[in-house]
């Protein structure tokens, strides 16, 4: 078996590489070759610490497994350490031997990140020039660099509830040689684009702030009570989600579900836009949500193209076990 | 974090280990200092491969993990590799990173058969002299030789659906000394425990098999469908189990439960014996049953102690992860 640490994953995984992996697994559960296991998740009664298992498996790529860990809130004050903590392990689908172990800390950034970008990639119009991002902590940063690479912007604009976190976003926008506009939030309706990436549990962003013809990403909601944008944006958008399940459960859909706004049905697989089993945007005045919830297939891809990528450059700790 | 591969887990762990490890995370389920998180269970649909996790966390034994794996029926006769398949995985509870890896198949026999000899241990008349096997596959042979440590036993009868694999056990009972005669079910009477270890999906032992005074470890129904003995043997005994949840939905007692003879509040943890909240054994007369349907904090502390005795050793494999 093979062994990628936390350390080496900086240096080998690549931005095109998660998108690539991420892109290819939303098509594999959308053509029903893929599919994510129930998710097990537990307040441990210990360090006030979450912990849980999201395993899956995908019978394309041939990737079975399962990423375990979670959020210990006390690691950076008490010992250094990130407070998000996770693992990915990866098992042979033909034997059910464990196959490689790899730091899941970074790749859980880069695959969410991936997720929004993909669904750009897929919904955004072509002619999309501001980007408009509604958080501004770590993961914002992440999003934010892989959204600039799939559409010709000209601006990013942005919002947080602390201004003084918006140089994070201005930092990355000018690495890309763009502007960078700190704005309110009917400031939003310049944008073409929107990333919303918070923990919030109730609605920042209102439907009167969205344009027509914007592409919304809501990347923050993955837990029962988030909530970052108003329910009546999903019933005049058009939903995209990773998995209808989730999405409508603990998802951003699940206050439209909730309050009867949107059923199931309504909502779309985005892996259908990829296989081109649904068309996408209709039309340049529509707007398209897409609801990134996130799932365990995401993580075991990253995993297994990172994998890869370390036995090629000989980085890959290898164990007899 | 360390490593101690499938290969070494024979020389490291003892059955005295494993039986001690099983009884402490007994007594601490029942005293809520550990619980086992809710078990996933995949078929698949690659392989006709089963594949799931056991989770769990002792906060008395400072345990937190996972076993992961399954069953890929194919393995022994495409590869020559055996067909139970599992790694446990252990996760620092202070911090949420993994601090171990270990081969998890020779462990999982190691700690059913540990569960059913403390069963012996804390329910079984002092006086017991005959031991009766249903069931004689390789897991049976495990049962026995850890059952034969608890009682001054003086024969071991057994039964088999398959006769022919009869020597399996009176091989165990003669390296004890012992000896072995086969039986047909009602010559179970003369047994004062018997452990049932076998894959039915009906019935084998009879109420009218088992004398007054028994004790009885059904080991071998761990899924939804599986039943060894009768349920109104459930009914005549007083009924203990490692985990009442799964004893009422997967366990032997799935059966009188739903025929509505026998209720959730009338099982009772072996742990709560253990800590000496239950009284265990009320007379001579009575039969006590063992429902044991295997829980992942069992495999999570029997990994935990082999751990610490390859440490001991020098023998694991440490990583810089």
């Amino acid at each position: 078996m093979h062994i990628v640490p936390e350390r080496d994953i900086a240096d080998l995984m690549t931005r095109a590489a998660a998108f690539d992996a991420v892109e290819k697994v939303f098509a594999a559960m959308a053509a029903e070759d893929a599919y994510n296991f129930p998710v097990i998740r537990e307040a441990l009664g210990h360090e006030e610490a979450l912990y849980g298992f999201k395993g899956g498996f995908d019978r394309a790529g041939s990737t079975l497994g399962l990423k375990a860990g979670g959020y210990w809130p006390h690691n950076l004050e008490k010992r250094g350490l990130i407070n998000h903590q996770s693992t990915v392990f990866l098992f042979d689908p033909d034997t059910g031997k464990v196959s490689a172990m790899v730091g899941g800390n970074l790749l859980t950034a880069l695959r969410t990140a991936a997720a929004s970008s993909v669904s750009i990639k897929h919904l955004a119009r072509e002619d999309a020039k501001v980007i408009g991002m509604v958080g501004a902590g770590h993961q914002a940063t992440f999003q934010l660099r892989a959204a600039l690479e799939q559409r010709s912007f000209e601006k990013v604009i942005g919002w947080n509830l602390h201004p003084e976190m918006l140089p994070n976003l201005e930092k990355v926008a000018a690495e890309a040689g763009l502007p960078f506009e700190a704005v309110d939030l009917p400031g939003l309706k310049e944008a073409d684009v929107v990333i919303t990436i918070t923990s919030s549990f109730d609605p920042i962003v209102l439907s009167e702030h969205i344009s027509d013809g914007t592409h919304v990403a809501c990347m923050g909601t993955d837990t029962i009570g988030k909530q970052e944008v108003a329910a009546d944006l999903l019933t005049r958008a058009t939903v995209f989600t990773d998995e209808v399940a989730q999405s409508t459960t603990l998802g951003e859909a699940q206050h439209a579900v909730a309050n009867g706004s949107l059923t199931a049905d309504q909502i779309t697989q985005l892996g259908a836009v990829i296989n081109g089993t649904h068309g996408g945007r209709a039309s340049d005045r529509e707007v398209t949500l897409f609801d990134g919830t996130g799932v365990g297939l995401q993580d075991l891809a990253v995993a297994a193209r990172v994998v890869e990528l370390a036995i090629e450059k000989g980085t890959a700790i290898e164990v007899d076990f």
